[in-house]
């Protein structure tokens, strides 16, 4: 069970850092974003997405409004992958995983021979992946587990500071979208605690997520593995261990959200139906909710994908729209702007 | 293994509500509080204890302090039964427990002769606790689980706003001690995010600690059962599973603090040996850290214990306080009132 669940952990994984002018620096009340006039999204074109959102956020936050939601409540839940920053060709972590087993391999001499180590040293990633869960699941415990938490984090920091991603050069903490930061600004700014819910690993997330999206690393939620606090060496330390603890995806968004959060979402946004089960949370909530999913249609400044079966596919989501209400943000011609470098 | 452990889960649990005056409603600067020249804990009384806290708030958000820590580290985490509210004569969760079992039992005729139901239902605790983690176990999920979460809270909150405590007659969210809830206020009016991790039941401890804290459900770390999301019936719900989720209790506590915060904590107050391993962990981190035991020394204004064997030992927190600098708050003589309904 635990194995089957985590192909998913790894397919929809998780990133990206040193986005330094997106720290939210205060928040600002929805009214006083109202007085200085000022467009909370202007890498948002005018059109539907836009506008519904925010509408929502301007009824949900005006006091004496039927919709008015209290600060206490204003929880707004955030996917990573595909809808924060971009998943493909692969998930950002799925490349961590990739480049950590190129790093670890001189301590390895036996991968040579054993997939899916070898397919990966050799670069066929088809023959790494033709074992299915099991060969991801032994690539995942080889790179994210049999460490101390802080050696985990200083790897994955360090890997961001260098790695850059294949088609844009760019390091991955550059490839966020620039009209989601704006989101989470924006909500922020309006008394929403922004969430990220993901089913990339919890871990991985949190080194750069603070600086990358202005959210703190106890507003992330995500895949992780078990840890065990020791205390036999010179200092006490945490360990992660080879064994998967909450696959963060599907039927266990909600679940993750109910653990980490203790509150139903107000906002949720997606990109995919493994994002399905935390969007029906929140839309069969009472009172306004919002849900939205990120429709990649845009092959040219990012990736076109998601009707289609295989990774990231938005088939559940776009049947049940209409359904729930959902808004479906098409990204070709809602987004003026998809990375904050784009001009 | 778990079932082991839940013991503690049990006989360490958690609970507190409706002090509506203490709910935080704006942060502080440290340097207003100085300029005010207000108390920040009057329910303290003048000595080392008061005044190595506020020593250490002072140092820590000094701008230019050699001890300055930003604000994005400031976490604070407090344990809650024994350091927030009474635990005495038994954890306020094992109450609840008690008081379940008596309000299922119609529903449930077999118990009349059935350990350790029979026992709490004749009154007789000892023979019902006779059976040890087995029965402890039991008791916790005849009425932790088997219902939606949404029914849980309902129940907890209709139990809180009617059970009273044997001893002084009030409600057991008004058994909160006054010199947390002013320190609580005073971390959070010098950016301290304050966090409970306690023992006792997540789901339990989130119904109410809110408004008894101002520490809302997302900064509530604490022991949980299986969730299940599911989508069988009209609207999708989320059921408490009979099946232990974690034992946030001693060597649980760092554990508990990684997944949920994901920092290590800067601040930390306890009052058992349960406490001992997440103090330890945060009085190893690099920089300045505090630990603080409340020993319960004071048989008339609350309850003496802690020292004995049994439940809530305060024996390796003793022991090891010199070595790692942990102050030992006196409640005799360190405080000046325990709870806010004391004149």
């Amino acid at each position: 069970m635990k194995r089957k669940n985590y192909f998913t952990l790894l397919l929809l994984a998780a990133c990206t850092v040193l986005l330094f002018s997106f720290i939210p620096q205060q928040t600002k009340t929805e009214s006083q974003n109202n007085k200085t006039g000022k467009d909370p999204l202007p890498s948002w074109n005018e059109g539907k997405a836009k506008k519904s959102i925010i509408d929502f956020v301007t009824k949900t936050t005006k006091e004496g409004s039927v919709d008015f939601v209290p600060v206490a409540d204003r929880i707004a839940c955030f996917d990573n992958d595909g809808t924060l920053w971009t998943e493909a060709p692969l998930p950002f972590q799925l490349f961590f995983v990739i480049d950590r087993i190129k790093a670890l391999a001189p301590q390895h001499p036996e991968w040579k021979d054993k997939q899916p180590f070898k397919g990966v040293l050799e670069g066929d990633m088809k023959t790494a992946l033709a074992g299915g869960n099991q060969a991801l699941v032994e690539m995942l415990m080889a790179t994210h587990a049999g460490m101390t938490t802080d050696e985990f984090d200083k790897t994955v920091k360090d890997w961001m500071a260098t790695a850059t991603h294949p088609k844009t050069g760019r390091h991955y903490n550059e490839m966020v979208f620039q009209p989601m930061l704006e989101l989470l600004n924006y909500m922020r700014a309006n008394g929403y605690k922004t969430f990220i819910v993901s089913g990339g690993g919890i871990d991985f997330m949190r080194v750069w997520a603070e600086q990358a999206y202005g959210v703190p690393p106890y507003q992330v939620v995500g895949s992780s593995t078990k840890v065990k606090y020791d205390t036999t060496g010179a200092q006490p330390v945490l360990i992660k261990l080879a064994d998967v603890n909450f696959n963060d995806d599907k039927l266990g968004k909600p679940v993750g959200i109910h653990e980490h959060i203790g509150k139903r979402p107000v906002f949720t946004a997606g990109n995919s139906d493994g994002d399905w089960a935390m969007m029906q949370y929140t839309s069969t909530g009472s009172g306004p909710r919002f849900g939205m999913f990120v429709h990649h249609t845009d092959s040219l400044r990012e990736y076109y994908y998601g009707e289609g079966p295989g990774l990231a596919q938005l088939k559940k989501g776009l049947e049940d729209a209409a359904k729930y209400h959902w808004l479906i943000v098409d990204m070709k011609t809602d987004w003026k702007k998809i990375y904050p470098f784009n001009k």
